[in-house]
């Protein structure tokens, strides 16, 4: 038995976080109560205004608290460039590892006909308008080297040539620092196939 | 830069929680803001209720909303036992593993003279108190297996029999299902010299 119904609570929700199973969620639960009640009132504080007010980017359809997000509203961004990912996370990690000072369009998701998921549940009929009426001089492709990426890939593709836009794809391929001995079999089918001729 | 300050701030104050570092506490958000907006609310309003109404039951020292934790004020749990713990972990995993139908006393923590912890930060002042009054007929010490664990159940074994209370050990060695190959030196060496007469 607990002593605690409250506590038990608390574990319980501890558990709609990904990868936190029973053990973590007791973990997190006692750390907070015994010894960082502040960062517990913070982060239920930080819960609560980020669920309440983040919706997403009128123009990119990012995940904001404005009508227009940071990146979309900085006038000291490329305009020229249009970068097409996946998820806000693709945003995030294109942020924190390149120079990229182009703008950004995510998907929130990929072409998945057997799910469903057309091109309007992506936003790709914003997508359009915006090609005719903000064209940019290049479209990065960066969504992710799967099947539905690439199909996603094919059709922004199109998209891009049907304005005359110049699209680009990120490359893939094995990883730097990678060794050959641990990347797995599709990444080196695809990296020898898609092999660059060097002098 | 970041398309969101609510999003960093949320991602920042995820990072209280033990063993959460930059790239889970992303994914952590990312997860709740796309795909579990109920579940962070209620994650918030646990933390908020948790913190705002738990504190220490009176008669045990253990996390509770009550005056009276659910344990101790349990009719039906068998007052001649008396455990005697470190921490709330302590009690959930003794709760969790055993049939144990009897009362616990949770310290908080464990003698330190080096780090200024004594026996009033424990609340060894109430536990003797509560030997005198509501005499047990068994002190089960259950503090770990460290050296100021070790000092603390010394402490708490003469205090028991000061009162004349049987005070017992639970017992510690090589895991059930673990291997000596895999057993760390110092729990090999424990086992092996309190190592009992078998038939
Ligand atoms: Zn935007
Ligand atoms: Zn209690």
């Amino acid at each position: 038995m607990t002593a605690s119904p409250l506590l038990g609570q608390l574990m319980e929700a501890l558990r709609c976080l990904p990868g936190v199973g029973p053990k973590s969620a007791q973990r997190m639960a006692l750390h907070l109560l015994e010894r960082d009640r502040p960062g517990g009132t913070r982060l239920a504080q930080a819960l609560e205004s980020a669920i309440e007010r983040i919706g997403r980017c009128e123009q990119c359809r990012d995940l904001t608290e404005d009508p227009v997000c940071r990146i979309c509203s900085d006038s000291r961004r490329d305009t020229s460039l249009l970068c097409v990912v996946e998820s806000p996370s693709d945003v995030l990690a294109i942020e924190q590892a390149t120079g990229y000072r182009g703008l950004y369009f995510v998907l929130m998701g990929r072409l998945s006909p057997l799910d469903g998921i057309g091109p309007e549940d992506l936003g790709l009929d914003e997508l359009d308008r915006r090609l005719k009426d903000r064209t940019p001089a290049e479209l990065i492709i960066a969504t992710n080297p799967t099947v539905e990426g690439e199909a996603t890939a094919i059709y922004l593709q199109r998209m891009a040539s049907s304005y005359g836009i110049r699209a680009t794809r990120i490359s893939h391929g094995v990883p730097l620092g990678g060794e050959l001995e641990f990347t797995d079999q599709s990444t080196i089918a695809h990296a020898f196939s898609s092999r660059l001729l060097v002098e």
